[in-house]
């Protein structure tokens, strides 16, 4: 059993998140999704959605075997517990492959480290993306 | 096989979207969705997400079995193709039990009309919700 992780904040479910899933899942037999929780989303706005209904989002996918809550302090322990062959970064994460890699090696996990591509099907596969047409077209009414 | 027919614009999709494809779902064996066209979404503002997407994100739900796009000019087309034994409201869809009843029956269409109840999980369960909170909280940035 080949296990993948895959991580993301997933605020808005668009196009793009699918995409990133789907590539993840290929790459063994089994994907696992870490969302991130909400106090620790600290790199860009808070989410829009709370973590549970992120959550709930996400475990509703065809795509996704298991999904769980990032861990409040220690991101690396879901990881230990899952046990993955391999973790995937979204083309936006704002995380370097070999960050992660030197960490993981850190930490005594042998998991390979794989980016998945950006997802060009349309203009709308961002969350930022979706937010900022949001402001544009609704944000005068 | 009893097919329930679900209908929706589905814009920003969050868990009361999913509660309503579950609990319709439930009604039957086969999930048919059908996905309101950008044109055809005429009671409300426009959606903020392109119908492709759109239809790409509930493709990709667990609970759907199949989906697609809205007819551009006959939305009783679909369901004619289809042949459901039931066909789902949503808690706020604008029409009333009795105006789809009356319209399927002056078409000869048989199915049931089931109105789903409203999610109570929590506060982000409608598209109209969300978009008013990113206004709220990124519109002065």
């Amino acid at each position: 059993m080949r296990r993948v992780v895959a991580t993301g904040t997933f605020d808005i479910l668009h196009p793009g998140h699918i995409y990133y899933l789907e590539e993840s899942r290929k790459l063994g037999d089994e994907l696992h999704v870490i969302v991130a929780r909400d106090a620790n989303v600290r790199h860009k706005p808070r989410p829009v959605i709370g973590e549970a209904q992120r959550l709930r989002v996400i475990q509703a996918l065809k795509v996704v075997d298991h999904a769980r809550l990032g861990d409040p302090t220690d991101m690396f322990r879901p990881i230990e517990e899952i046990d993955p062959a391999v973790i995937t970064l979204g083309f936006n994460q704002h995380f370097s492959e070999d960050q992660l890699r030197e960490a993981l090696r850190e930490r005594g996990i042998g998991a390979e480290v794989v980016r998945i591509g950006e997802y060009t099907g349309d203009s709308c596969a961002s969350t930022r993306r979706i937010v900022d047409q949001i402001l544009r077209t609704r944000g005068g009414s």
